[in-house]
């Protein structure tokens, strides 16, 4: 049996989409057909969104995309202000990304553990997988026991996953965990930053869960910190109202996209008419056919009265492949240059549901 | 333009796998190859899960299986003790399965409208689609407001999805939605009869979540109903901790299949050395190359120490063509006639977390 | 490592539709969604086709169909006068059909050896493997020397893929592979004694093309037999214009798919207005995206006026699991009753190109 | 209803690898994870392909390439001497590559046509479709009787189809259809000129089977040009024995896949010991789990003998994403610049089967 060490010697390195200019290329892929002509079109629509003065960027993220490699690309488009609000699933923002930003990394699996027969002596090891990506299980927990200590300091009441996303930002901050202090850069950091929210609507689901449910459950009886998941929707759904022209990049399907598409029905509940997001592209291997959200067209999501129609595309590819390309592309055209930042988070601090 | 009458004219129905008995052809699907094989594999597996009588078993739900046809399958699973908890989307207990309980319906859309370039007419005339399915939004508003009433009239304070689901229960008993009264039979009913605990983890993200956005929003400044996520989780680990044995049934994957596979680690960091799930079978048309959660196979979740690997199967197939496969091999089987009932959701009253 | 004996221990068993009436649950299918209401309106259009007492029906094959257990549902369709000819791949038809006809069998595959990690162990002990399926290697050479025999024996000319099939089931009676003799059936026997043309368009492709090619090899510069693949397509196009209404039945795409759609157009360019094939129903796991013919859809190919658009349904799913419920649904409605035998091969045996 | 003109006017344009240079970008995709690392790998097996000056690359096309915009991709490829041989569905070499050398021009889509619904009104129109790609069919009946005056010119004999599309490039050079006379490149011209034969083992299924299915009808009881596949295995046969070392770089599966793979066998079958295919890079979207060949993995087919696994990658992209970055890579590390061009078909010339 190989040593644990033995095994995670090759880290994963995250793309710099700056490094690689495919505007010419992505162009050229907008008169062939199929895929290549769906990625185009998808660029050229998040072009679009960031050229568009009124519109606010929705960034969904489902998938393991922050372990894969993804994570210079988010953190670029959060410093270029080329994104107003994020939306994801706790693994990505957490296990993934708080995770790299405490010092630790993702490392690439031999084409021999990726078949899955030899996932007993991974356990053994304490090693977890990712299809093709090893993590330390040990310092996952690090990672658990760390949001554990973020809820015992914090005042006891109930918090959005946007807020206590905030505060393990702010620990970032505070412990030093920063570029400029020799650490990695990260997308909790960056968006504490410049004020852009993240919302996990699943918050518990992640190795942020695992230290609140520690933390719950050594304060029985006593006032503990919780999660109030509807306060997220609320806060989300502010943003909308505050901001009604809006686009959605998303990243995979999942809680993710349904959360964001659903805040133009929750703006309307609250009795605001919030328009539909007037611009949408979606990043997916999923398949249209089995009826789940994760992979309903955006033209299905427009008969929800969701996404408008006019600037709407599926790239069905997986996502290591076609956002770098999609995300370079809008940087190299310098897309963002003239946009105003939003810092949407100071929007939110007054909110009280 | 069509009037959406007569849009809305063919209901779906859902399949009744106790007038099915498939036994003998899963049987013999078992010695051919690919999917049939799996199939036949992941039934044995459930049945085996049933017969174990240490195992609770806990059936994740994600995708529109409620919609699709699927609402009473689940229905006769608890209703026959054949489940012990759920995990699912809030999409299917409360958009699909309660909307259905409090007497709305979804209907079969032509083929023209599965297309996607009708949704615009869809929108006018106030119609949802799931695919091939659609639902009016009128009554979908209804429901939400539903939600909202529920919300109102319990207590203020933060509640966990399953206390809340419970409560959705007590209204449909107490309003007379029960087939005893000339209603409809649902999910949310059986459980709340039967002390089946439902659990949303994204709770807010689907007509609940509308309705408690709602309420929050009426209630500004004064004391209200929030949702607790962590509380969701400590909850289904404190059921893990009570009850060792468990297996999983999962339709689709997403935050359910996540959140019951997470309960094993979150019993260990509750300083309980709980085993990893002994038993999982999952029905999904994810695919494992992306890297996602929903489509990591079961292998990959044993390096994690989640699931065990002696008796897990994947099942690559739609859930509406494999689940009535596997559910009624299993009840015609009768592999659940000497299981004891569990009664999980009285376990969970007296926790406080 | 084991040796070869031990691993080739469990057959693969071919399932009888026969023995399970599935009528009730697919009818119950049509009222639910996605693949469920696929698959029994595609069903239902098979059994219409057969009531349809002008209309010969095509069953097409491709993939891996007689090795993953399907043989004996294809060798009931031709008995029971429900496919009147038969396009396919040349490995279904000689290294999977005749081979097993031969007396050899297909073996299942452990969990271990799918994952493909013990291929190099499958190499040495000269056993070929089909994802979870394991064939002797050293049976399917004695499977392309019988193939080279047939060769040898028969005139040498130019060959359509038919004619030399049909020497193979003749070869099958003259030597006492049949089931009254105490051999097992096979297609290639049923197709023969039932006058039922089967064709392979890249007939070269497989174990009888490895004959061939020794054939050749042996027979250089002397008079030998060739396949004429213009021929194929010449007699498929002569049954159309004889038999103008038609159906396909399609497991799988690829060349037979592309095949049989295009003798409608073939029978236009000698002269003949045929009308497009008037049913359509494929079974596939191809995903339409990809833009080919594999995987596009049944409307696609109306717009080159191969298939009319009335009847025709795509059913997306793996097919050891929808084939068996689509035959068998049409045989238990016993469709086929009042059927007449078409006895195609006889047409086609006056036919020189 | 539009007219065919207002149909047709944004023609498909060809990318142009050379233009762009993706080396930094894909060596980067190397350290990521899922499909980005695997596309890295191929790119990277088959710039090593190049540069071992003992192999002779193969390349497999299937799916609907050359109507996607990949035609100059696969001319860049032969011109610059970094491909040996092709074996191809006859789709792409004669309905797409050959129809565009006679001047006609594959048509973008536009969302609406995408769909299907509209499918009638192309029918009416003789427009056909290819997913989001439209064909005028007037002109590709042009092609079909382009095809059958060849036929009817040469003497009539059993060809393999890589005689007879020799015998097509040398009809584009004769008739002056050459970039030089102001026509535009093509790959049947550009084999044709660099001696690269291209196999066709499916070649009545396409357009050139329309030309010689009316060819032999005219012929009928005379001397005919008939298609010998099996002579097509036999010379790809000779082509491995004459140069045991081999590399694939297949688009697609199919029967190309399958063909390419299996002269291994036959060359043992022909008393050779031919080493296994030393490289093999897939570009594929098909999915592993239903067994056929187009999905099987490279790993399956080392159990058969015929691909090795020390450098083998599937790369699980569409191909109009993947392959410019493939091969964008290798023509921009000049992995080409010091081989020899291998000239197979002037071998093949005298071989006689």
């Amino acid at each position: 049996m190989p040593t644990k060490k033995e095994l995670l010697t090759r880290p994963i390195q995250h793309i710099d989409i700056k490094q690689h200019n495919v505007v010419a290329m992505v162009d050229a892929m907008a008169d062939m057909a199929f895929t290549a002509r769906d990625l185009a079109r998808g660029a050229q629509i998040y072009e679009r969104m960031l050229r568009d003065q009124e519109c606010g960027v929705i960034l969904c993220l489902a998938g393991s995309l922050i372990s894969a490699g993804l994570k210079q690309v988010f953190v670029d488009l959060i410093r270029n202000n080329m994104v107003d609000a994020i939306v994801s699933t706790g693994a990505n923002i957490v296990d993934q990304d708080f995770f790299e930003a405490l010092g630790f990394r993702h490392w690439i699996a031999d084409e021999l553990y990726k078949s899955g027969t030899e996932d007993g002596t991974l356990r053994e090891l304490m090693i977890d997988r990712i299809y093709d990506t090893l993590i330390d299980e040990e310092e996952l927990r690090l990672c658990d026991e760390t949001t554990e200590k973020i809820a015992n300091v914090i005042p006891p009441r109930p918090y959005s996953s946007r807020e206590f996303i905030r505060e393990m930002g702010a620990y970032l901050e505070r412990e030093g965990k920063t570029p400029a202090k020799g650490g990695v850069d990260s997308i909790v950091l960056a968006a504490f930053e410049n004020d852009v929210p993240i919302f996990c609507p699943a918050f518990s689901d992640c190795s942020a869960g695992f230290g609140l449910v520690a933390h719950q459950h050594a304060r029985q009886g006593k006032p503990m910190v919780s999660l109030d998941s509807a306060k997220d929707f609320y806060e989300l759904t502010q943003i909308k109202i505050a901001n009604p022209t809006t686009g959605l990049l998303m990243i995979g399907g999942g809680v993710p996209k349904n959360f964001a598409q659903d805040i133009v029905v929750a703006a309307d509940i609250l009795g605001t008419e919030a328009p539909m997001h007037k611009y949408a592209v979606q990043i997916t291997v999923a398949d249209v056919r089995d009826g789940a959200l994760s992979s309903s067209t955006l033209k299905e999501a427009s008969s929800w009265g969701k996404v408008d129609t006019t600037f709407e595309q599926m790239i069905y590819s997986e996502a290591t492949l076609a956002l770098p390309l999609v995300a370079a592309y809008a940087w190299h055209k310098q897309a963002h240059q003239s946009r105003k930042q939003r810092r949407w988070a100071r929007v939110l601090e007054p909110v009280t549901a």
